[in-house]
């Protein structure tokens, strides 16, 4: 089940990755994306651990007053927790050859790997869903928790970070996006895609190994939707995108972090967090798929360089969330676009923002931070460049 | 400045509560509130702090595709945070008489207090507001950082927590809230009041001793707004209001933690945190200060037994959130329901939940526990009620 994305053009001029199909004991699928010099029989590698089936019972109920889902997954209680680093379920697996030396068997069977991508076995959403039809009672609705959760794992090392990884890794990482935003797209059921990564304890990550998370949702998720109301009112009012205007606006002030070919990145006007950056393509456009090879290989170096600039900004390894928000599957497509929303929860050394009660409670937001000065500060950070610089004349991304 | 609340029939049967109004060195509001037992002068403690002015300089950022305010309000970086617990200064201050004792100056120049409650020196909002008016720039628009944030010190107990208060205690941290719910919303640059404590470590709280706050915004922050939109929908289409409608569902399923003649607090159905609790008066009522005598005598029972249900089942000392949502001031007070929100963010002992990936960027909440197991738990919870109970038959709110 292995076939090559050499046939879509976009990457294919520059590295066709090599995507792999398999299972894993319980069923869930298992994806390995490969860098062209990477030679192995990835299909080979058999789970041999004696998995019991996968039985996630998501259900969504309907908050009448908030009008917004929300995903009751209980299953998810026993989910795997900080396991020593010995226990990581996304290294790869070991198979001991030597007398009394055992097997160390993870979620991932082949030895090594580049890219893994694997249904979660604690998943919010799941495909097919056991649960009933929505229940449409005026106050208590329900809906069945059908959708789907990926785990993403950028590399087999265990200690490494988003931010360390080459420019050809990152590039192998956004086809795996790109590949499951499409494929999570065809299913009936979904109407969202998320890929994202949660980074660092302090934000909850329960598992060290460097990863990101794809959701799957079965609806258009809050502040989505919140976002395409705001700018379906401006279109209708003024027949321009929000987006594209907001974009324009952003160039132009003194908040921008980094400008490449392709991309723009900036501090929002009304930052939310200590560290925040909102990275756009100059172009619109609805979701990830939708980029050329010129813009993903302009992200594969854009995207390490604002994780290095922020990590200068407050080192060592921010905590911090990176969120790709692209247009809903089947609506307002024209509406969207394309954006990652990165922000990190460290507002000093050692100290955190918290969501305490003005935000948690009333959803208004304090930021001690003056966004202007994040912006400089990061505009002004040295990290070092170097392999992206050398990468990005190698590849002449930056013409 | 001393006046005695015995003129407000409510309060009055029971307990005059008096209170003192006084200022600290830079300028701050400061208010005393005692029970009729308690003898003090305490106008007489002068704060002899050399306090510079506070210069607060929030402003309101609008975030166009969420069309939320945020308040950047920098100064509030340099804040006191995790002091030791002898520079506490929510403390009382104490005075050395012996030779070489030092004076400890705190925020309350007394050298005891019951409830006492001052502006806050880092305020996320504050009046008057040295800023520029709003600006209406289509893009980036700004308005002053206007409004009031104070603290409320539960007791001078810097180890106490407000479950371990008395039920008379209690009754006057409600006349408090009661008392500047009023004041505040005379105020014409203040639109909402929102009394809530954060409890914890864990959600960010920067001082041990046991104290809430309030905010008086200068709008009707977003979550307010949402809820009040769909009450709103809701009466357009059915003639009813939906809170009511929504405690009357509540009342007859099985997520009741709490019943009592004037109150009723449940776990709601499309709960979002491990353990959440809702907790309504009957009557409908905008504000804390449209309760009567005995829905404020019976809140004191009710509120305490809650929170100790909660701890109970989170032991010990449970990080918490409790957020007294309140009509806003002027607009809408007939849709508005007077209720609090009460969640912990414990999601198992030594584990939390955090806003990662979905909450944070789409809105999406994932609640890994059964809202009617958490009701149940809480309703079968054995904590000691002892006192509360022999308060409520003393003073026989139960009838």
């Amino acid at each position: 089940m292995t076939r090559s994305l050499a046939d879509e053009p976009a990457a294919a001029a520059l590295r066709p990755t090599v995507k792999t199909r398999t299972a894993l004991a319980d069923g869930r699928d298992l994806f390995y994306f490969d860098e062209p010099d990477t030679h192995a029989d990835r299909a080979g590698a058999i789970d041999r651990r004696p998995l019991p089936a996968s039985d996630p019972t998501s259900i969504m109920r309907h908050d009448r007053l908030l009008d917004e889902w929300v995903t009751i997954a209980s299953h998810r209680q026993t989910r795997t927790y900080l396991p020593p680093d010995d226990e990581c379920p996304l290294c790869p697996s070991s198979y001991g050859h030597a007398a009394g030396e055992r097997d160390r068997l993870s979620e991932i069977p082949a030895t090594d790997y580049d890219v893994a991508v694997f249904e979660n076995r604690f998943p919010s959403f799941a495909l097919p869903s056991r649960r009933p039809d929505a229940e449409g009672d005026p106050f208590f609705a329900t809906a069945p928790g059908t959708g789907r959760c990926e785990v993403v794992c950028f590399t087999a090392d265990h200690n490494a970070a988003f931010s360390s990884l080459t420019p050809a890794r990152t590039r192998t990482v956004i086809d795996a996006w790109v590949d499951r935003t499409e494929q999570l797209s065809l299913v009936p059921q979904i109407e969202q895609v998320f890929c994202f990564e949660n980074r660092g304890e302090e934000i909850g990550v329960t598992l060290r190994h460097p990863h990101g998370q794809i959701y799957g949702y079965p609806y258009v998720t809050p502040r989505t939707r919140r976002m395409l109301d705001s700018a379906r009112t401006y279109r209708d009012t003024t027949g321009g995108n929000l987006f594209v205007d907001i974009v324009a606006e952003e160039t132009a002030s003194d908040r921008v972090v980094v400008q490449s070919p392709h991309w723009i990145a900036f501090v929002p006007f009304a930052a939310r967090w200590p560290v925040e950056v909102h990275l756009y393509p100059r172009r619109q456009v609805p979701d990830l798929p939708a980029l050329d090879a010129a813009e993903r290989l302009d992200l594969s170096h854009v995207y390490l360089e604002v994780l290095r600039r922020m990590e200068a900004v407050h080192p060592p390894d921010p905590p911090y969330i990176a969120a790709w928000h692209q247009a809903p599957v089947r609506l307002d497509r024209d509406l969207g676009y394309l954006h990652l929303e990165l922000f990190s929860i460290r507002r000093a050394p050692g100290k955190l923002k918290y969501l305490a009660g003005s935000e948690s409670a009333m959803g208004a937001f304090i930021n001690d931070v003056q966004p202007e000065h994040v912006a400089n500060s990061m505009r002004t950070a040295t990290p070092d460049l170097g392999d992206i610089e050398r990468d990005r004349a190698e590849l002449g991304s930056a013409q």
